[in-house]
């Protein structure tokens, strides 16, 4: 009989193996094929697991990582076995932000004939590095984000691309651009006024580059929740992706579409898009199915929901 | 003497009674006619109080709910004596949410010969419940909600298009649409972002359907003012509103609708529509009179407004 | 040696010292020619300090005080030797708010022939009257706010006009517009609902014109920091002043520029002109400098840049 | 066997009569009711004719026309039996514009007991005068409107707002408002622009309020056809009606609704909000219905559509 | 008693010329003090001229044109004896755009330190630059130009910053900027896509720089009327700066503002706006003057409106 | 020497060819590798020339036209040899629109496990069929497409996003969704007002479905120039896209950015927009060289530019 349920979960791994991708599952050793800066596995049923894996580097973003975060999340919005995402660092930090050392040429010797050409390129280069964060939220499966120790420059604007923001105790955000004297253009500036509900301290952390620890990303709404320790955050991470997971796809994805698009619009319209969206998306069985369960006091974890 | 002041209550009474609805002053003991799921009542001149009437059924919203939601704000916007509303639910919790019993075949049974003509018909169904709770934002008069024990589903569709929002020690609030397999289409996505100041949290919510208590409603800004039990902050809610209903109504009516075209656009189209409106509510007596009551240090509540 | 380091100081003193305006070095013993409302001193290299100096009058806003701020802010922008202004209060409040006795004709007596001409005038009034506080926005210099004792009317439009925004622990806040019987149209409505986190207290503010005070104000995120005093309050805002003078006025000064352009644009609008501004942006030796003394270690303060 | 298609005849057109208002059939003797300035009549299947009727006073918009036309097209939107409307004047002329007679006390008395309470007073009048007009565009329903002989003022308000226009050799228009000393308020100078191609045109017309003849209009792209008279007028617009009529209500009805989105919105938003459109709307049969008859060389008119 | 009319008109002429420039009347044989490259007159009462005037330059676009413009037309807004603009150009063409000679150092020595500063610098003078057009439409007084010979780049700018546009037969139109290497950036690719109907042509002339005569300009709605010559061509200018000129200066202004508004809103925004400035605006004398004169079919130019 | 010359411009070829797709010199014979339904050649230098070709399908878009669309745009878009993009049709049309028969499986039989899905799976693939037409707009190179015969369905959403559309005398325009039984969601609603100057026109083809011929084409603005025959059609594209390949690519890729952005946007956001392009584009050698070349009276094809 063990042997069955064994066969039986190793087919359904195998069913909800992405065809273009090995996924690895429930440990994180090293960077998956065909990536060299992340490792993906499934920890859980329908949820995924993106690791930044340069911990040796602390890592740092380096010109790999830029083009693998697109492959990557390209390729979670068409896995019909993933349902939520669940993004980490491994290693001692989340992430010292760009990898100066490997990213430099690309930055400060930019090609060109004039300075309208080497203009011309660096925008290519600046829309191509803002894509690299906007695929999180081009993905309709909500990104948890668990950060531990150092987020760093880059690190910011990756995490403000995510749904839900969670950290540990000792964790600390630094908006390091203008350290380098440049103004973010990858996505902090644009994405962190609307995560956060303090300007003024918006303002500070972008202008000065100071650090931001736990207690202030809590209580400014950076992050929805801190954990002592790092294990502590990423059980909770993962079960908060299984009360995710365990919803309806058309429901849950539904939702992280129609809230990216009110940020972006004003009441009425964004009223006005919800009706048309679901105007077909409440002819779902999942509503029956959650109807059902819901009146019959059942976890939704109880329903099997088609794909999406 | 005593009663000709009696006298001339009552009359000033008969006068600021709406034609159309027959307002129960100062309790509310069930709904009132011509509705079956509101009590309206005037607890004190100028304030109206709106409340959620089906305490037996935990105030869930039926099918008549989103029609007399309709027609009461209507006759709130149209009512001159009516400067704030307070409004509240009766019983044991605020709202349950929506009534599924009942409101079960509008949703889960929509009519159509072809899946384009129950799109059409149910598009047609999501907007008229949209304008359910966007009657309170086209309302001028502003509405302070409090909220005693569960906030749930279209509860919080509900509060977040309010104005002002107080709520008791033992409340908690619940997105609830994604348990039953929808995208929450009423007003929650596009409104709650925007009320409260952490995306994470407002993610979290509409994502995992988790209960949020008072405290983390009172920290994220869902609520401005936490109280002990129903009956402070009822009185809390009346004297709140008092404070409203004794400000010019020009300039606190002016103030509502400018901050709702504030939220939905940019500062400087904002600031240009504001001194097109303001040219002529400038032109007010109010002005005046509360000028003069200011430099003289006097209360507003001793200022005698026309009515608008 | 030493009288050498001193006419080099000097020398360079006279090299920021912009030419139309006189500053008086570190201290503020009364308005600065050209101005009578406000003083303009130079309390470190590259930092600005504007102050509202009318003590005696608690610093209220008359008539003279509308025009001096546009001239005033109008000349830091074009001051390559203002890196980022401090503004303050002089005498024992922050600003009583608009000098009503001084400013009352303007507003309450406005001319023109008919209603049409006399609403005609009124608009252009309040433009006028709202560019005010927009120059803080329109000049691409940060301006650092801190308040201490009151800050009521005018003086909340001000603030939230400003970048980052310090306060004592005996400030507090009042949107007093509606007491005096008129909508707040010189930017409070439409700047405070995006500087802070909670909707709720924001329509309470504008409505009730009740008082906030420090902690509430930190709490609801419109200042990110409390001082226990004014004189730790400046002593922090100089600080932090010379943290961002001390950075690529490049980098600061396109990122003022990016987080208000992100403020009033959706998020894929924010990162398409973002793109489009730093394409040349990075093509600063600014970039280079930062970048080469981030790795060796040194502080921005270490480094040369040319003006802007 | 005649007097089988007589009342079959009958019987449909009983079947497409709306419920709550008197259509004539096929002539128009005078206004229908409940219309005092409207003649409604269902010149053939699925086509309704609205037909100002004060031939008289040359269809002035009096009082009543203003709410009359609301409830005339609201119903026209929720008529099943209506695909499009063809929209004409009765008697010599299309419309005189405002019944200034019957209006004067409406727009030139108003009420209220200072200027800003006269100004609320007026601005909810021109709301619910904008409204007589934008119910056309609010109508799924495309609105063929067919001019003859003068339209002025109103009228050109009125014609903006329909979808398609025609006119006779001998129309003409005039925006007239200028010539009575207020800017047009229900329509054109929004409207207007966005309809034909040359906005020197558009200003030349509402700043001198000159006439523009039928080959202006032509040329200029304000009607797309010209006719001989008013009889040959009518026919092709029936004709064009029927064309319009015959093809799939979901195709009709959605490509209005999208054109007119299109309008207001940059051509990404629209394209998104198409492709949310459609996704339910290409669920119809009436594409597999359309697309064999196309296959089939039939006419779209053999096809029976289900009713929207 | 004739030397009482001409004195008294003296004296008119006297109180309607403005404080700060000189305008001579009637005639225009130079550039009129202050100004060194424009003629300003005032041909008939109300009427501003305002002309090109470096004939012997082919009015090219030199350094002092450019601000010179800006307080030209700040000027006009203001002067109330000001209700419509012609502009025209002096000699042989109407301009022949920018002067490369004066103008090339501006453009082709830019100043700045690296390429950030330069770019920096850049911005400032283009935004500089788009000023001198933009007050064609920020002053509310409708502006008529009337082109005769070439219109050469910066001169494509320039009118499609007014309001109605005539030419002679002889005219032709260039967008000469692609010619010299660069877009055009002072407002032809903003405006000419919304002033003439067909894109296919405003990308045509945008892309190649060829020239477009007076039958296609007319055609493509460019402008609204074409002249035999430049003389038949001013009489008509005038004719129609007078027609505008004696309406009421609330209905005209009002009316430019409102056009311009909903150039840049959609449709319901720009209803919106117009019932909010009209709230105002319809409480003017003005309408009851020009409605009694309607009704008495008398000319709008037997009546005497107030000042604005 | 001839041979000298020969062999350079064969090198000179060689250089331009891109790398990844096969370019046939001088004639089209049929579809280029990797294509199968485009034609891919350059002409002359600097031009591209894409030609729809299955002409024994009249042109038909099937299942492989959709991708190899994208794939040969966004090739054309790095190409740093293509200045300027012909289109056009082989064979008898230009295109039958959709090739019903290949299509039909992905329109009419749309997968997923209930509606919801289904929908899902249609808005993706709808998304997708838009990006084949929005490729013409995001490469920058300008695109001028040649119509001859029918240009039907697909083929008016296909040239309404190019820049400048000819056409042949014979050639005629159908709007052909509405007759198969959708709303057009792949363009042409969106693109077709903004492209042609009358409302009613632009309502009128897409209501009814009705084919509009070369006269109406041309006084509407949909084309830009009408010719004899398709041989004088391409020749005089061929010779305006020399025109445009003659001139500064940063010139002309700037126009074409800055005119699409102004298509979206207000007058003031454009123009702000396009300052900041210019600030870097200012700032190249191909002004001086133009300039003086322009000053030289020398014609743009004598300048050599460096590639972009």
């Amino acid at each position: 009989m063990l042997s069955g349920i064994v066969r039986s979960a190793l087919m359904n791994n195998r069913r909800w193996l992405p065809a273009h991708a090995a996924l690895r599952a429930m440990s994180s050793t090293g960077p998956t094929s065909p990536y060299t800066t992340l490792s993906v596995t499934r920890p859980a049923q329908s949820i995924t697991q993106v690791e930044l894996y340069r911990p040796e580097k602390r890592n740092a973003m380096n010109t790999a990582f830029w083009s693998e975060m697109v492959d990557c999340f390209n390729e979670i919005a068409a896995d019909p076995h993933c349902r939520v995402v669940v993004f980490c660092g491994a290693g001692k930090i989340f992430t010292a932000g760009i990898d100066l050392m490997d990213m430099a040429s690309n930055i400060l010797q930019p090609e060109g004939d004039d300075t309208a050409r080497i203009s011309w390129n660096l925008r290519k280069k600046i829309s191509k590095y803002q894509e690299t964060f906007s695929v999180l939220e081009k993905s309709p499966k909500p990104v948890v984000v668990a950060v531990h120790g150092a987020c760093i420059g880059g690190g910011v604007d990756l995490i403000t691309a995510c749904d839900i923001r969670l950290c540990t105790q000792d964790a600390w955000f630094q908006v390091k651009e203008v350290d380098i004297g440049l103004a973010a253009d990858v996505g902090t500036l644009q994405r962190l006024p609307k995560v956060i509900g303090s300007r003024s301290l918006v303002n500070e952390l972008a202008l000065t580059g100071r650090k931001m620890y736990a207690d202030e990303a809590k209580s400014s709404g950076l992050v929805s929740r801190v954990f002592a320790d790092r294990e502590a955050m990423m059980a909770a991470a993962l079960e908060m992706a299984g009360e995710i997971a365990a919803r309806s796809p058309v429901a849950v994805q539904g939702t992280k579409i129609n809230l990216l698009y009110a940020r972006d619009h004003s009441v009425p319209e964004a009223l006005d898009y919800m009706a048309t969206w679901n105007m077909s998306m409440l002819q779902t069985q999942d509503l029956m199915k959650s109807a059902q369960a819901a009146m019959e006091k059942k976890s939704p974890k109880t329903i099997t929901f088609s794909k999406l």
